[in-house]
């Protein structure tokens, strides 16, 4: 078992060249022993956003702060806190803050065995 | 793609018996196409608490409001939103509310192939 407030684990920030402002912290993953999925908590600046991009897995989102758009194969879709996403395999996405505060969700991915 | 504020998903309680003033809302799932883990939202009225048992699987935790114990395998761990945990497979585990208000989290675990 393991318990952590998710701000005391390190704010890495994406290094893809297409985001802006993005930031990942890995809260659980194979290191802790999670074997099936990963939980990241995902944090974009105000004008920030995530790469446009697509990839063979899913992700499944919980919004917790703030406020942005999700493009999803060119779709738009408001997003505020307590919003769920869920990602299809393969489906062309991007997350955008559109507010004035950090934009803040989790983002979790299937992990390959 | 689906989005979904996590409040218009229907709370269903949990029949266990030892379960008490749980509910749970899966508000990602295997009706979605979800193949790989699942997404509930668990909340747990004031005084309630969930079974204390165990099961093969593991689950991936993350506190979104109230106040409440995770007891693992005896050991007694106070959560708060924003807290993360994982609970690994086999662990005993139960959550309790402690405080005034209603505890709510999200607990992800892993779908069977």
């Amino acid at each position: 078992m393991k318990v952590v407030p998710y701000w005391e684990v390190t704010a890495e920030s994406l290094e893809d060249p297409e985001a802006s402002g993005a930031k990942m912290r890995w809260v659980i993953g194979q290191k802790d022993g999670a074997e099936n999925f990963a939980m990241r908590v995902v944090e974009i600046a105000p004008g920030g956003n995530s790469p446009l991009h697509r990839h063979p897995h899913e992700h499944e989102v919980f919004v917790l702060k703030g406020k942005g758009i999700l493009t999803c194969e060119g779709e738009k879709t408001p997003l505020i806190p307590g919003d769920v996403a869920f990602i299809l395999p393969n489906e062309e996405h991007q997350f955008r803050n559109t507010g004035q505060d950090k934009l803040e969700f989790l983002c979790l991915i299937p992990i390959k065995k």
